[in-house]
């Protein structure tokens, strides 16, 4: 259950309702998420939402379907917009373009690709530090100085940076040298030391979905991180499992696009790379994940993607991404709000709030 | 190998490639494709390529590398487009809408949907009047009825129409109602007597892809139709098996668009009703495969969905295809050519011919 | 509904069941299954059970649940035995094994396999006649010449034999060679006109599950025989989809065996070779089916795989499968009955009955 | 590469090839594993194989194929047998029997369930004290409460413990109350911080295949442990990803068995209760995966399954894990050692060492 407090509340009224939640043999846990006062309650009966109700400070209790709470609309019908360095990703935004290579390889490379998204119209610009690589003997990423040589690039070009959190230990570094985004990734999905932990940073978090994950458990994964008090949140559609003899290398599920428009506020990113793993097959998907509602894209672009130490077969060169950049500006997707045809059944909800 | 006859060749040039072929131990079968007149030939040795290409009357000789030949961009380069009714599909065409019901109910249901359906935009109507169902138990269609239903309607609305063809047995009332397109469905991808028996008849073909099929196996099914001497073959994603806990019936495989766009010069249709198996993610669908660069899209649409005989949770109103269809035309995707960036690879080979 | 009828009912009796439930709009089909008179009853309410029940000659009326009815225990608790040239298949006798070739290539290829598998110890032997192919530019297989061989062999050496229905109109030629057992190929399992063609035709079906199909979709395709009036249908289970980088060509889905005898009383048979692609984990797989409990393996073997037309790296030697017989033997499993642990629910419907 | 050191070398032997390789651009790991001083080279050219042989403490040089090294027969041609509190697991050991509950839930009900299943004959007791759930409102498990009562049922029934590790930083913990054998579960096959972790821990680790992994990935997963110094590690199968519709929670993948066995010296540990996700199908899977050469069983088991805080219908009773138990002995499982074909390429791998 949540129970919203009303804004001028005090900590004797919010002691009450823990009070009576703790009697019955519950928990409560309390929260500030976008400027409203919560309790989330867990271990508890149904039956106390009434007498809750009745308490002082207490503006309304909800007893959200499913398992996850805080990432749905029951909790917050109207789109969440999270604001990264000046740009808003999210709600009626247009979408917004992150775009960089797998790996930070070096200074000359970063800073030259970094000139040339920014140059091509990309906000925000993705570079993996500490590289998730399932042999060991793969390139693991530049580490510290890889975060640093994005926090260079950041200054030099004026545009926002994301990379990936591989281990918590390594969180204090991402603060230090303020990575905009903090991405998790795919295989993280449900390293739930590390959503905590993203949770409790209160940075924007980028969270991919995993290749076996449900779009149940990946609502899921990203509500241990709104628990933690931290709704800027964007998910990342990147594709799932394929069946064998399949020509990209994960299924872009698309669907997903509207169906976690439909079921959470928070903005869906789609990253079409790593679900092609070919190039070739980037716009094609790219345009499409834009029209599915997307709100934002999250594309792999190297300047010369035959030497890339990780994923070069799919990256797009920096004028394809432009020319990609260029076909969505033709359809009119960069200018205006994006599409979501919002259904009966969440006006009815958004009514009652 | 594919043995390509100059215009003016004679049956005896012809035939003395035969005889070249059997006496190699291969095998010749001749085909007019596209006005192009060729031989197909298998079980012979590469090294004939050069004999073969001193005889008169050869034009040129291919020797296609993968399983599938004439559907390749390999045999022909430019976009097939097909004919159906006055309408062109494929190529540079702006998109093809189909839509109607997924079965033919009755006289009534069936021309109020054509009536709407033909308002609202679409350039052909599906109803099923045969019915291949999981269950014996289920609605089998109206059988011969449905396809008098189905000439009745193009009659009064000038609308042309698309049916399921589940039993070689009942082609020649196909073509006595004069079905417009006559469709292979998923279940029959690989029903290699139904693809013959479509080859043979000539008349444009609508080929699903079966839910556990490769791209490849799917454009080797295209092939069987090609080799009997039909091309006017249409092929129509639709979803391929959902992993467990998915919220959608298939998983919409968005990449196959451009794939088999690269690969193949016959057009592609996408259906995202089957796909998504619930008409909330319809929209958001059709518009993704749109700007995949689909040529086409086939939507079930019923004025009555929640008594519906079959799939009625996924039929759109009538309203909302127009709603559709606003959309796209909005975004300039139903006035302009359907978009292909050909690869480098292919103009190199499309230079060849 | 079924309407089980008394053993001494008469056509009067029949004819008045038959007139009440068309008289509620429903159509009711008379069969004998295994020596019951049964009529089955669809589209009519089921508050029409009381009345029928009073019915003369009704023994009894069952409402079963779930789309398929006859082929689950609801209609007949107690495993089903299907007799094949006096080999019996299913419920608690040994596991009957099934072995030879992919496809007959020639007389002599198949005559000295079949004597291979004979003396190993196999009950039937496996030979493709009609092969369907992925690509038109396959192996086809030797079509009649390749029935009237399997014909020939099974006079020589006393062994039955199994081979695939591709086309409905070639199954005269399989009752005219009498084939011991048809089989319909995993791509078919939906082909309706060939279930509902073998379900005619009486003889003992090998059902083989497609790749894309849950158990109820393949226990709704067994219930099309069934209701044709043929119960004599084994089912075999031989992989479904598996995720790409697997290497085995489907993912062979053991589950499947005990789930299936627990719902169903037909016979399952288990085919670890097609699911495997490689003859290395065939021994494994076909001891792990043995043990779940099927009721039969179906084996590729073939003498000189490296030349075989079809599926040679698949294939096991003759002395591999001996091999393999001899394990299964010392383990006990060719001796004794297949064990299958009927669950307490299943005994309550069996003590019904 | 990998450097197999004389047993007499010496450090000036093994700086050598250090100084050789790191000149050369390289680096090289010095490792004892199983006995044997090693050297794993990355990033060096294969050229310097034939002058690394030549130095003097070298006893061969081995350029393993594929990412993975250590966990291969390239590296390690017999079986590795893993001891665990007396007990061995591997190699011609008979297969071990794991059991006990999903989640430690009380004192009571661990050291009731603890007899049980030592009664019945099982040499590890298996109890999550730390529980990764998709939802943040399931039970997270008793945490080092649970580790407590772990080592309280080892001391009191005498049967060695295994629990997962979820977190790096509860590691400690584990190591305190002596754990066994550490899980690694299934969510975090690719957490590479805990692979790492455990791999310098040095005790006997069980890594779970993840569901959207291929058995190359699990492989390097097991890698990255065996690269810190550990080679005491299981492999685990508990079922991949299923497809929409399947009646198991995941599908096992019985063919991964025989798979490992063939590429890696590790022991196969099968835990068919998760792949089932159903107590009915799980006898029937045990067999299969004992039958197809698992070195051991997980399987979870609880008195009194509906109350379970976790996975109570996949929990088995102790009375069938006692019949279990007593159908394996019957057919001669629990008594031999277990089976593994070796093929011909691998008994010339062995001839070589």
């Amino acid at each position: 259950m949540l129970v919203m407090m009303k804004s001028g509340y005090t900590d004797r009224d919010a002691k009450r309702v823990i009070d009576k939640v703790e009697s019955a043999g519950g928990l409560a846990q309390r929260r500030k998420l976008q400027g409203q006062n919560l309790l989330v309650l867990t271990g508890c009966p149904r039956s106390l939402e009434r007498e809750l109700n009745r308490l002082p400070g207490v503006d309304s209790v909800r007893v959200p379907t499913g398992g996850h709470w805080l990432v749905t609309r029951q909790w917050r019908p109207q789109d969440t917009v999270v604001e990264v360095a000046g740009a808003k990703i999210g709600g009626a935004n247009p979408p917004i373009i992150m775009a960089g290579p797998c790996a930070v390889e070096s200074r000359d490379q970063l800073l030259r690709i970094a000139e040339k998204v920014s140059d091509a119209g990309a906000s925000l610009m993705r570079g993996g530090a500490f590289k998730p690589r399932s042999s060991p003997y793969s390139f693991q990423g530049m580490q510290e100085e890889g975060l640093a040589l994005l926090a260079e690039a950041r200054e030099r070009f004026g545009i926002a940076v994301v990379s990936e959190l591989r281990d918590v230990n390594t969180l204090d570094l991402f603060l230090d040298y303020e990575i905009d985004v903090i991405q998790v990734g795919a295989r993280n999905m449900q390293n739930f030391e590390i959503l905590r932990c993203v949770g409790r940073a209160g940075r924007p978090v980028l969270l991919k979905r995993g290749p076996a994950n449900t779009i149940e458990e990946w609502l899921n994964a990203a509500e241990y991180i709104l628990l933690e008090g931290n709704s800027q949140v964007m998910l990342c559609e990147r594709g799932i499992v394929a069946p064998r003899g399949a020509e990209t290398r994960y299924l872009f599920d698309i669907a997903a696009i509207p169906i976690v428009r439909e079921h959470s506020h928070l903005p869906v990113i789609a990253d079409p790379s790593h679900a092609a793993g070919d190039r070739r097959w980037v716009p094609a998907m790219a345009q499409s994940a834009v029209a599915a509602g997307a709100n934002g894209l999250l594309v792999e672009v190297h300047d010369a993607a035959e030497e890339a130490l990780c994923d070069g077969p799919q990256s797009l060169s920096p004028e394809s991404l432009e020319q990609l950049l260029a076909d969505l500006k033709r359809r009119g997707y960069l200018d205006s709000p994006v599409e979501h045809h919002v259904s009966s059944i969440l006006q009815l909800v958004g009514n009652n709030c």
